[in-house]
């Protein structure tokens, strides 16, 4: 039997970032994966989304690392969102201040980079690798591979960075007091494609995160460096209207994109064709806790997998692996249970925020960013930021822009939306906004905090 | 490979009752249980209380099935609760209207009944087979029994009465879409014995749940037809205080029931050696929905494990049988998909209703049920159904004594008790509560009805 000191559960983007985070503490780090090594094969995403945003908890864990400079490439910035109306007239709402970004990336090319850095910095790569079974009594894991079938190792400390199925929180799940919930939303999605123009160029602005909010449902854009974007259709899975079950042919695709989506329709030449071709997938939030059994640890999506629509789940995985690591470094390599427990403790709060904020963030990109409304309280926000740059922070910039906990973004977004509700309630709000009495909401939000 | 028309998983009291009722079809109706035939060897519970409170919902499909008379002898009927102060004094507060009662049961008897009734209607029993997993895509069972491993046996339809640790819930955890909770409360439980005395008598009122509420943790006692008591002791698992975590020794055992349970420790001279030798068992809660996959269905526990606290685990899951029967009876058996999407519509707002209920009522029964002014409301709500029997219907009464849907019982009980807390907020209500406008009371229901 193999006796390791770490063995990971999954390459994928955390596990591959953390692998690294514990081999410079000089680790004896295995990571299993049990997919093929996806430098030397084609990659082939199933089901998971193919381009990320990356922002500032993503940047900071890099930054930690020294991969800042190696990552940049990869990465094309979004200052705003572009929200088409339904008639291809587009308005930008920025994300934040001037110069602030939030950075579109490719899985794929991203994984491979991490995984290199990994290789390099010494952790042992095990792909095509899968864990059948994890033994919580004895930290052994049983692994199948093409040599070998249900193979023993054990490892000292087991982490699962193997993502929303993972086989150590399955494993977790038949443990007595393990709390645990999965939740699938309404909606799918399906991945389609804007071709870089004929003369080789973005066929739209590729600085910003494009939107076609359309009520019940929408479709999203974000560009690649190969100047393609790729688009993401949000639909219900069934229902009387627009959704997934009443798409049955070519005419059904065209009718819905001509109707509702027509600027970019004109921009997607194969659609039909992808549209039958890719998967409808499902988009699931999952909860659990504890996450920790023993040398046991689950981390990113494996303890916490949320809905896409704020744009956090690897930033807040790569978070995970920085407070981790933090952990680490004060109470040793010799006390992983304790670095556990306080892990989970200080991680879950923020873990649940930031679930429940992706889950609100649906509606307010497929509903209110395409009411007039909803870009005044934009601007009255991004103002009274401006004037007020520690008082009032916008809610989009404490989670994206900043690393103050999520439970703390969620609980201060919370107070100033119940202000911001009564501000917008005057109903003169749109000729009124730029002369609002700013003190007095700062004054309001200062004495809603001290109730 | 074998081809039944009916698998049922698990022979527990649900997969026993509804065995009897599939065969009253006609059907070819197999049952699978892990353990072994519970009517020759020893009966162990493992984790599973001992004795239950059988009551209206459950006594209408044992009348629908003809078992009334059979199981009658079984039982003792307990008119209500009785409460234990600190000092030993006791309050008697009745559940229902005179002669309403709920009834005291072995699992253990119960259960081999219902098996001897099923094997009578000629249901194949199958003892000691494992099901090890289900394939949700050919409807066939991978099943483990003492002569021979991983047998697969096909069904035209599974159901799943395999209670909270479902082996058919398992398999459909891993459908996409299968929305799945399980959730454990803070406290455990530990089963003790008051025996008969020395003279064969009960030790204490055998007509009566006796309840020692202390606020964080409790004790209830429930009556055995060979004059002992079953006791369940509900304390937190960890904590500062009473907890299971700091008894450590028979001297702290002793503490704490000298303290706060004396008169139930006089009765209890195996104290010390049960609470050591029987275990602590966990309390879980399991919601997920769909129920069904194709012509596989989850019913009972599987499908809905509630805590304790209502005395509805088993009433609700026998009503499923009642409700799943009537409308088998509706579309026939050759419709099991629609029968099954009917039957998880219908239902499933209900069973989320007692769920949250007995999740409700652990308050009510470890605070509520010492404080006088529980006592107070209980007469004034029993007061008002005396006065306006249609009108007002204490919840207890509509969950317990009704066959009235528990989501409609939940809501009708939550307007009930807004009007209640107004009503209980007269600070001189202990003297007057006799002298109420009861009228008064009636028209506020019957407006917040109507909004």
């Amino acid at each position: 039997m193999k006796n390791n000191d770490i063995s990971i559960l999954g390459s994928g983007l955390i596990g591959s970032l953390l692998s690294i985070y514990l081999r410079k503490r000089g680790l004896d780090v295995h990571m299993y994966e049990k997919r093929a090594d996806n430098r030397k094969s084609a990659y082939k995403e199933e089901g998971r989304s193919i381009n990320m945003a990356l922002s500032d908890r993503g940047w900071k864990a890099l930054e930690d690392l020294g991969l800042t400079e190696k990552v940049k490439p990869l990465t094309i910035p979004m200052y705003g969102r572009k929200i088409h109306d339904e008639h291809g007239k587009t308005t930008f709402i920025p994300y934040g201040k001037e110069g602030q970004a939030i950075y579109s990336i490719s899985r794929g090319k991203f994984n491979q980079l991490l995984i290199d850095e990994a290789e390099a910095a010494g952790v042992n790569l095990h792909f095509e690798h899968k864990i059948e079974d994890v033994s919580l009594k004895d930290n052994t894991l049983l692994v199948s591979n093409p040599e070998a079938s249900h193979q023993k190792i054990h490892s000292e400390v087991i982490i699962g960075s193997d993502g929303a199925y993972s086989a150590l929180r399955n494993a977790m799940l038949k443990q007595v007091r393990f709390d645990y919930k999965q939740e699938y939303i309404s909606h799918g999605y399906k991945e389609l494609t804007i071709p870089a123009t004929e003369s080789g160029e973005f066929a739209m602005d590729p600085n910003a995160l494009h939107i076609w909010p359309r009520g019940s449902f929408m479709l999203i854009a974000l560009p690649n460096p190969d100047k393609s974007f790729t688009c993401t259709l949000f639909l219900p899975f069934e229902g009387k209207r627009v959704c997934f079950e009443n798409i049955r042919d070519e005419k059904d695709v065209e009718g819905v994109f001509k109707t509702y989506f027509d600027d970019a329709f004109e921009l997607m030449p194969n659609l039909s064709k992808e549209y039958f071709t890719n998967p409808t997938a499902a988009l699931i939030n999952i909860e659990c806790f504890p996450w920790m059994q023993g040398k046991s640890l689950l981390i990113g999506d494996a303890s916490h997998a949320m809905v896409p629509f704020y744009g956090q789940g690897m930033n807040c995985g790569f978070e995970d692996c920085y407070i981790l690591d933090k952990l680490i470094n004060k109470f040793g390599t010799n006390a992983w249970e304790l670095v556990f427990a306080k892990f989970q403790k200080v991680r879950k709060p923020d873990t649940d925020a930031i679930c429940q904020l992706a889950m609100e963030n649906f509606e307010e990109m497929k509903n209110a960013v395409s009411d007039p409304k909803f870009q005044i309280r934009k601007k009255i926000e991004a103002k009274l930021h401006n004037l007020y740059p520690l008082d009032w922070i916008p809610l989009y910039t404490m989670v994206t822009f900043s690393d103050m906990p999520y439970s703390e973004a969620y609980a201060q977004g919370k107070l100033q939306e119940s202000i911001m509700d009564r501000v917008m309630a005057d109903p003169l709000i749109t000729q009124n906004w730029d002369k609002l009495d700013y003190e007095d909401i700062i004054d309001q939000m200062d004495k809603a905090k001290a109730v």
